[in-house]
């Protein structure tokens, strides 16, 4: 039987998907199997099905295709399919490929320069190859704007998280800041003195098995899926097999549980995403924003709540031995302390880094900062922020990755996906009953099938926003981030 | 600058090894990492990746950039790597994508049932899957028969031993089964009653420790591979990120062991492919004959030899504990005892399979014998080589994958391999004076250095005999295997 434009297009895009998942395999196994020296073999493997995927969705019938089958009747799914194809097929169509290629040579030279610079804390090493990488992918972005009807920095956004908009992520992040600037100083006033770390030091077979029981806890299948190790924890592979990583330090077991719990999260979105569309771009994850929402649902509004620190406890003295109280690991699991760096910064003082990270990112891709003035307006708004100057560019714009790899447009993505958490959680938690009481006893079913039927098997379906409403009532706010952290950090009951 | 017809040649082949680089890591990891959840997702991919390569490679253009490149002037690696394109290009092109798809859809649909009717030693459940198998593989043979310029049988057997020609393994097999029946009787007569078996349990992570030692003593180098487990061990990844794997017994450690040196044999052959090639048709391995000659040269030539046993005793003391005597251990792994299945035989009865196994699998193909007579021939063809009858079809016609896997045309390699080894270590030898007394030292240098010179850094320049004859001065014969046999079982420093 002849298929029809969609359907033409349905075997096409299923082609494409399994390129990328053969692509998402091979860069698991470059970060956690690989031998050094198979490094550059790895890198042109992936360049070639990343050439081929360009060339089989960026071609002229596809377009025609497109066009022709969004004349056919086609229900609500099959809509929404095409309308991702059309947002798949404009991102490639946009950049010539002699583009492509400048970007893809420029970041990986840049990320190698990156890594000396960051090590000396030097950035004037890398301050040209940035410049090259800051140039081309603004020429990117304008080039993404005009199909896409967005603004250049909107543009590379998209890539992330689609349909996201400047203006309102502004008024979204203006709105945190003097929220931070109101709220942490009462937090740290009312939260005290830190706790004495505790001196016991945990193997790593102790942690990765507690680990592993954790991930199972939460509703990971072991038949779909892995934990391993990597220097940089991360949660990749393919919805029919997800690969998440941690690491370990026997001096901070709760920091690898805690990670494993955050890319669980990342993991269960993957795992649930609808089993007849997953084969489809209408049926992958919608967005970074809602992927980092799911993984702060299990890790910062699940396991690090009151609820499940009672669950966890006894778990932690049978597992890592010692004497595990339960109220003193609740504020050890939800300390405030503002500090340098991102990635072990707690859920309050983290959007002020992504704040810092989007307002620079866009004056560079504007044009309105050079990338010679980086350090200095990093420390600028590091102090206006968090009132701390990293001692060098080490503990400041040189610590993330991201920019030095082209990734520009990425950061709004963990904020807004905070903000979701927090919203996405109470109103699972208004739904369902036991959701809290379940965490207790370590019972997850009630917050993952929430989850499950409202967020993760929704797919694309709809916008990021269009899922959000539906899910919660409301497009997205900041409201219930404010009210989790006031609960959380000022109330009663959580007093030193 | 535009490039010329080889130059673009060159182009495409090392954009399709980049792919067959990636499907090997892909397979590597499903062997060996995935979950079995992901079983058919991964298939899918490799599918995919597979359906890609086929289309770039057989492609009408490249046919006529042969014909271009062929008037060029070329140097000789060119001129080979021209060839070893042209030979790709028939191959892929002779073959239509209706029977490629028929050939994916019978071998794995046969693959499935052959695991329940080896489990069950039941051939007739997997009889109907095995016609359709033989019958389609056949046709592909008959259709790349002519394109070849030789019979359908050898057409099968070029996919894995480029230029094997029937008449003269069938020579070198009629020789061999002769040797193998005068022989026989002697070595067992001469080797006496069996060794008790030591009742020494070895941990899998002694096994595992030693086996990585041994790997560095014969000179992998972990940059650029790994080791690992699997339920079958091979020899996989690409000349870049060799992958091999063992698996574990801890009634029989020897096994592991000298599966590694087995497989180490492989990897070394990968790992010094010609570097300026490797990417390009010419620099990959020649084919499987001369690729088991390479494990069976460090397996059975080196690791099994007198002299190492030396060295290895007193390892295995340290590793292992208990007491190993070098004379015992020399016994032990040159035992030589006639049974039914292949991949526990010893290297004078491993012959005997696999001279059963191609004339079984050349007759079907030829139509002289009908699956379902399978069973009966097999029976009759073991009585005739080995004296003895399978209890069941498990230990029989079903015991391996190959051919219910569409993998015929394969088992030649394996004792062509086994040729190959004797004479190319016969003239190792004879080059290099210190050789020998360099195992017993665990000094594989002079051995790895010659082999490095004469058979890996050659790639595909040349036949498999060109190789042969450079490296020994002869085409393949029995000569020196039967050599290697009467001096390593029959003469005096062996007797019991």
């Amino acid at each position: 039987m002849p298929q029809n434009a969609y359907q033409k297009l349905e075997t096409l895009f299923s082609r494409l998907l399994r390129i990328e998942d053969a692509i998402a395999i091979l860069q698991w196994d470059g970060a956690v199997m690989m031998p050094e020296g198979g490094a550059s073999a790895r890198a042109e493997e992936i360049a070639t099905l990343k050439g081929l995927h360009h060339k089989l969705l960026a071609s002229p019938q596809v377009s025609a295709l497109i066009r022709k089958a969004d004349q056919l009747e086609l229900n609500g799914w099959q809509r929404a399919n095409l309308g991702e194809m059309s947002r798949q097929w404009i991102h490639a169509r946009a950049v010539p490929a002699r583009l492509i290629e400048a970007l893809a040579r420029a970041t990986s030279a840049c990320e190698i320069v990156w890594r000396e610079a960051r090590a000396k804390g030097d950035f004037k090493l890398v301050k040209k190859p940035l410049e090259k990488v800051m140039s081309l992918t603004r020429e990117a972005g304008q080039a993404k704007a005009e199909p896409l009807g967005v603004t250049p920095y909107e543009a590379l956004m998209d890539l992330y998280e689609p349909q996201a908009r400047e203006a309102r992520i502004e008024d979204l992040f203006a709105d945190l800041e003097e929220f931070i600037a109101d709220t942490l100083p009462l937090v740290l006033e009312r939260q005290g003195d830190a706790l004495p770390n505790p001196s016991v030091k945990v193997a790593q077979t102790s942690q990765k098995e507690l680990g592993r029981r954790l991930m199972g806890v939460i509703g990971f299948d072991f038949n779909k899926g892995r934990l391993d190790e990597s220097a940089h924890p991360f949660s990749g592979g393919t919805p029919y097999d997800v690969r998440i990583t941690t690491r370990y330090d026997e001096a901070e077991p709760l920091k690898s549980l805690m990670g494993v719990a955050h890319e669980t999260g990342h993991a269960l979105y993957e795992m649930n995403l609808p089993k007849d569309w997953r084969h489809q771009p209408v049926g992958r994850a919608r967005g970074m924003a809602l992927h980092e929402s799911q993984s702060l649902i299990v890790e910062m509004q699940a396991c690090r709540s009151r609820a499940f620190a009672k669950f966890l406890a006894p778990l932690l003295d049978e597992a890592f031995g010692g004497s595990w109280d339960a109220k003193a690991l609740r504020r050890k699991l939800a300390w405030v302390k503002p500090g340098f760096i991102r990635v072990d910064a707690d859920e309050l003082t983290y959007s002020a880094h992504v704040i810092l990270r989007f307002r620079l990112e866009r004056a560079m891709i504007r044009g309105d900062l050079k990338v010679a003035d980086l350090p200095g307006a990093w420390n600028q708004c590091m102090t206006r922020l968090l009132g701390i100057v990293p001692p060098s560019d080490r503990e400041g714009c040189l610590q993330d990755i991201h920019w030095y790899d082209g990734a520009i447009g990425y950061f709004p993505s963990y904020t807004l996906g905070a903000l979701s958490a927090a919203q996405i959680f109470a109103a699972a938690e208004a739904a369902t009953p036991g959701l809290r009481h379940g965490l207790e006893h370590g019972d997850f079913q009630p917050l993952m099938g929430w989850l499950k039927e409202n967020i993760h098997s929704q797919g694309c379906f709809g916008s990021t926003d269009d899922i959000l409403k539906r899910a919660t009532g409301a497009p997205l706010s900041a409201a219930a981030f404010k009210a989790h952290v006031k609960r959380r950090y000022l109330s009663g009951a959580n007093a030193k």
